[in-house]
């Protein structure tokens, strides 16, 4: 498969596309960021990188986050699934609703609660939550130009009311251990993370490849874990968008709101996509139409 | 009227109520009050005090509280309506989903959501509002011995997450202006308010007077603001229970989690209740079936 | 109390009052109504007759007829607390949301799912259901001349889906005895009487009068069931804009789709209204602000 | 891969799994299907066919056929996603509260309301719609032995009032074009054909080989609709269980209260397997097992 020029087709198909997506703008950092940054980032299993636009420039991965910790939490063995369920919202990402119908469990670990339980999960089994995690990161994606940016995080917890409901609400019905405000902490500087495409391919080829790290062959994770983190992906990495998304793509994946989407083919690739305009479900509007584009060419998906 | 022959036959028959009810528990404070507790006060119109039991013993009035601090709101001129609805809830009394739905508007002042806005209300337009608000109710019941209880102020601000949840929720949603620590700070106080039924029943007067102090006759808010703080306890003052009180009992009234119930009879009386066992909904079992009795026995409701 | 002049100042302040409802039009019998018109008319326990405007035209009473139908099953004695609650509902009065979380109990008898299980009791215990409660309303109103409008009733018939919907819902969740197509047959019929707002208010009277029947003071019904009817018309009258009328007006009433509204003050009067145009939450408009205008006026409500 | 080695060893691992589910009794055809029932069929794209126990045996597919009945409308070039949505539901098969949320539009093809949309739109597009679908089955899984079971489409007909309720609401909301009875009759219809395991294998092989039916190789639909489609079994297959399956399981598939469930991994293989007792989300509870054990036996999933 010429992946390279397949990429070259996607960008020059989509310098014509006519995006109506908004920066997320929540908080002013994410705003400032040029709307018309887009690239994206093929690593191929057998090594093989491809890419073209900004696909080396960092960006705030946000949610994206959210596959890290989980795959951590994993990795460190913990007990999980009694306090996150599997199943798909089918509401926005930060919605209370449905948590108070289940009693402080959250739908999945891929929406605001289901991390924030998460994170409780690392802040209570870490020794250095923060330097653990960035170590990790950093590790499965060979790769030590990786930071928190400080200013994304003080900002966020500016901001983070709703996160700091959410989290309050959970320790109210139960579902929370630590500190809140040790949680939050974690939780925003998590979602700080800086990347670019380059680095979150490469990063989620263990995903790809049954948890072993590309070059240096070893398990970050088992392959058992990577099987159910890709399905909870596939039915919960986009909000209430997963079915859109599976549907139109057919690869498990994942969005943040500063405009990146990772998605993976198991045992072909990993790829990530950059463009920060997002439609109103809080997707990258123009990399949703890139990764379709990719699975429409090469004709094939998980499907 | 023999109000005092009534409510005589009520404690009688009473004494032998089969109580399910449950001694709320979410703070220790309540939780270590003595269930069988019961008394009762009625305050005519004329200046007739009529009691039985435990009416001169003070308990935590809790949310009845929020019927002083909204007729403080009103005295003060605040532009209430805006951000707080007037329409029953039909959902528990802290209930996150219906604020989600309405866009950070509370259904009415007498849920928490509701209170919490109050309270940022009066944080904005008081001097000294834990003062102010103590003052306030002192005068209406024309007594001084009422006071917060530190006690149950700083266990309701160690155990308050569901309270934290929905001022940060209000927060994000762009319905609270002040700090939310302040209105917190201010919200557990006065729920901590301890009085008896005798005090109660007194303060409530000016409900049952257009708005009247009894004794001195001055005018302590408007009789247009007591015909409509009238109309919410009557729609209101129960949680999903409103209905239900409305029907049996047939009087505009406000209960709160330490057992206590106060209804008024405009152009007649308010009268106080308090027994600690709470039926599922929060609501005081006897203290219901108390005053069930009697607009039973008087024959008199306002239908 | 001059009832007729204070009338005559609603009608006068009321001629410039600007309208932004609109004429329900889910049936085309509803549309046609000429959007103008414009009646009040209050009955007075002393025998006193009072109107303005339309008073003596005939119009669809729509959801008014679900107090006589609440009131019919009370007096065949029938079991009705177990079939359907008393809470407000807090939503619109066709949905079925509420319905799905709670059972198939209906909320209250005045949402179209509960005048539905209303109409599955009454279709049990009468031998001609729609004879006998026709029968009934001539009765209370003391007038033969009252009937059903066999147009209206067809195309309620013709369009009603949704009552459909919700009927065969409560089939299925086992709160329905009778045959559904039987219950829709009796429901869309009552729906469809036709009367003025001078019939309206002296039918009402019977809840105004502790269940006599003007003129006769013969009891239609227990004074027992008209405290708790008045009540549920109280907390439950105007769909989700209940709280809304209890605080501006401060009577217990009920509206109807066809743009009436009546009102009781217990012991006082019974007061009907008539203008076709809805607000948003389905209530007449302007007759909810001649009704607040008469209890601004007269000074007096129940609270 | 040796597959009957692999179904020989499930088949004695689940010979003494603890069964808690309960048969499916909301009709008595169902209910009288004896529990121990246990079969299980893979077919290889290699023609391959291997299997144990009851897997020759007929059994009510149900919900099964939704898949068909969504293959049919696509293979007549139908609109159906302004109709129908593609997001998990999260919510019961058969619930109303979204459709009221969302006005008409159901989330997926595959809860009850969206498989009622696609029943209308076959409607107005078939000649003879029930005659049509079962010429589809029977094409696709080369076998005219397929028929509709006349004894469970009418006792469906007389306990459908849930459905009745659902298509009626849609009806109201404007997203249903035909008479409701016709549709009704039609979607009765298509939920009792009876089919075998074995059938139901060789039949959903077009979903896991492009679109082409095993043996002739014709196209029955497009392959691009067999990713989208398969992409739906993927997220909304199982109810609010949908994240469960793909996380224990690891492909895409689709289950009918009958206990049948059936399965693709693309471009490998279909595997239908029957055992009637069903969990409480209303998925066959053996049947999961089954299928979570042959892709950990196998180490295959699309995962």
């Amino acid at each position: 498969m010429d992946y390279q020029a397949i990429l070259n087709i996607i960008e020059k198909e989509l310098e014509s596309f006519e995006d109506e997506g908004k920066v997320a703008d929540y908080i002013p950092e994410l705003a400032f960021v040029p709307s018309d940054k887009f690239g994206m980032h093929l690593h191929c299993i057998d090594g093989g990188d491809y890419s073209f636009g900004n696909s080396d420039e960092k960006f705030s991965i946000q949610s994206i986050s959210k596959v890290f910790s989980l795959a951590l939490a994993k990795k460190h063995g913990s007990k999980i699934w009694k306090r996150v369920d599997v199943e798909p919202s089918g509401d926005p990402f930060n919605s209370l609703t449905q948590l108070e119908k289940e009693k402080g469990i959250p739908r999945n670990p891929f929406i605001n609660a289901g991390a924030l339980v998460i994170a409780d999960i690392l802040v209570s089994c870490l020794d250095n939550p923060k330097k653990d995690l960035l170590d990790f990161v950093r590790l499965i994606a060979q790769d030590d130009d990786i930071h928190y940016d400080e200013k994304v995080a003080s900002s966020e917890k500016k901001h983070g009311y709703r996160n700091i409901a959410l989290v309050n609400y959970m320790k109210a019905l139960g579902n929370i251990n630590n500190d809140v405000d040790d949680i939050l902490d974690f939780y925003f500087y998590q979602c700080s993370i800086s990347m670019s495409c380059h680095q979150l391919a490469k990063a989620f080829m263990i995903f790809a490849n049954e948890g072993r790290i590309m070059g240096t062959e070893e398990k970050a994770i088992k392959s058992n874990s990577t099987k159910r983190i890709n399905a909870i992906m596939q039915t919960c990495g986009f909000y209430d968008e997963a079915g859109e998304f599976s549907f139109r793509v057919g690869l498990p994946g994942k969005s943040g709101v500063g405009g990146g989407i990772v998605a993976i083919h198991p045992h072909q690739y990993a790829v990530a996509v950059w463009s920060p305009l997002l439609n109103e479900k809080g997707n990258s509007e123009k990399g949703m139409r890139a990764l379709e584009e990719l699975t429409t060419l090469t004709g094939l998906s998980i499907f």
